[in-house]
């Protein structure tokens, strides 16, 4: 079955018969059409006869022979009368989750509130199952993002700072292969580290501190992202105490993963291991997210999350503790979740590492 | 009068008493908190009574002590039942326009379709007229454009790429006091500067080419736009007369700027003079659009806006000609309307520059 066929059966199972895509990935993903819109309106919407049609600025530019009907519109023209015209409006539209409200009030107006549902689940869980193809980018993203981390521990020395660090980044992806970073990098010195998403400043590494890199590329479309901390010359017994809490939960659970555990029950094996040892409090986020065409995907491993785990999800696993003022860790993996149990796609190693000084 | 008191103002004149700012430039702009929300929820409810509601994930960092009535989330928190808790149902809501179809729906759920409008032009008329801490920022932010137009300038040399160039950009910015880019650079050679949007590739510069750069940096927040066309060694009579078209309707456009003059009328100006020229096909977009805290802002300069230009308001002029498989030129400046004219904000020079083979 192709992308979108994929995606009409779970959109059928919903019982929606059309549906309006804007996320400009999930329109790549389906048609292979590249196109970053800014502030205008580009969308597909999908359609049970088969007759999708695909909306495009004029300023956009595309391949020739996509074969899909396309509408094009100027920045003059009322491109969401366009849509209306496309769109039955006997029946339930579904819409993408990231329709943005001047897109779809004007699709509303004058009708009911009943009449759109958000129905990204349809693209979203197709999305959330990789194919083969995916799976074998993804492995090839997170290869780069191992080589990238060591290359980031050997930059660690005294005097330098996180923003010079982080500086560097962009180049080393781009060396190992990769376009573009997935995601701004967070490179954490000591205290700073207590914040999950602590940007690099200039802070000046000091012996004893905390280094957390959380960082990921993007590499034929396909994102990776890890989380590896290291100490400087040396590691307090705080520091080894909450840093092996946290490999172990982010261990533990890993070894749970196969298809059919819910995924609540992930995040419920990493927080027991942290709770336990009194930490609880300082874990303050889900334990992950899917990933794949984009940083962030829909799904999530969370104790909200009951969904059990299938085959092709590929997900982050990263679990922290986050001491205020203090210190701070974080471990992350990427896992995909094969028939027997899960492929680890970041191989760079988990045991503690202090940092020589120099 | 404060960034929020204009804009609960200009609430009041579109008759509504509550209104959710989701876009979080808006909120930084309203506020000075600063909040990089991803996928999660983040949001600002305007109220009438003056009781402002500030909603956030417990993952947000945030200063202590900005003074607005806060509703902290976690992950599994059903954070718009929060938010429809504090909204007044019988009233109408105004949204962001950029609210995202998740959290809109579930707010309407239920209600009448007409309970919602999107009301983003009374925070972005407010944004759109910026105040004089902003002036100030917003020419820091184009003085280091103008430097590094001229450090672009000098890398220009027999066999680099387009990718070689633009990856040297955003160390010459942060060598020059930005933060980032406002946007990807782009930098087309040749037939590349046919396609306005063009990502820089690994072309190879060649005798006669155009040399289009189009570029911006952040600077305190503020965005930075300039767009200059050069040439490699010489240049075709046909690039001598589209770049003397270019250069006319760029400065012709902005001789007509002043308060009171429609805003339709300066692309009016501009494209008259080029579609008197025969190329009124190949100049397919826009003439400009405003800026400031984002590098594409809630207005634009075209011939369906017919707003006057008011002082206080900043837009780019940006004319230019595309002739596909073969070059193009686009010049853009950022300009200032003034009680008496416009201030151009970009000091680079217009006058067609050839640069020397080496």
């Amino acid at each position: 079955m192709t992308r979108i066929d994929r995606i009409m059966k779970a959109m059928e199972e919903q019982g929606l018969s059309q549906m309006l895509v804007a996320d400009p990935v999930s329109v790549f993903y389906m048609t292979g059409i590249q196109v970053d819109p800014g502030e205008r309106f580009y969308g597909m919407l999908l359609k049970k006869s088969g007759e999708h049609v695909l909306f495009l600025n004029r300023l956009f530019t595309i391949p020739e022979g996509t074969g899909f009907e396309k509408v094009w519109y100027s920045d003059t023209d009322p491109v969401m009368d366009y849509v209306k015209e496309h769109v039955d409006a006997s029946e339930v539209l579904g819409v993408d989750k990231d329709l943005k409200a001047r897109f779809l009030l004007p699709l509303m107006e004058g009708k009911e509130t009943n009449k759109f549902v958000n129905a990204s689940r349809a693209v979203d869980l197709t999305r959330g199952i990789k194919d083969t193809e995916e799976q074998e980018k993804m492995r090839a993203a997170s290869a780069i993002n191992d080589q990238a981390m060591e290359r980031l521990y050997g930059l660690v020395k005294e005097g330098t700072t996180e923003k010079e660090i982080a500086d560097q980044l962009l180049g080393i992806y781009q060396e190992l292969g990769a376009e573009d970073f997935s995601f701004q990098p967070i490179v954490s010195f000591g205290a700073n580290a207590a914040d999950p998403h602590h940007m690099p400043d200039d802070t000046v590494l000091r012996l004893g501190d905390a280094v957390l890199f959380d960082v990921g590329c993007v590499r034929n479309q396909y994102c990776s992202d890890m989380t590896r901390t290291f100490y400087y010359g040396e590691a307090s017994e705080k520091n080894r105490e909450i840093y092996e809490l946290v490999r172990r939960a982010n261990e533990a659970a890993i070894a749970k993963i196969k298809p059919g555990v819910p995924l609540c029950e992930l995040d419920r094996t990493a927080r027991a291991i942290i709770t336990e040892a009194g930490y609880g409090e300082n874990f303050n986020h889900r334990l992950g997210h899917f990933i794949g065409l984009s940083e962030h995907e829909f799904g999530d491993v969370s104790l909200a999350n009951d969904r059990a785990a299938e085959p092709g999800m590929i997900f982050s696993i990263e679990p922290g503790i986050y001491l205020a003022g203090e210190t701070g860790v974080r471990i992350e993996d990427l896992v995909l979740v094969t028939e027997e149990g899960a492929e680890v796609l970041n191989l760079y190693p988990k045991t503690l590492k202090i940092i020589d000084e120099k």
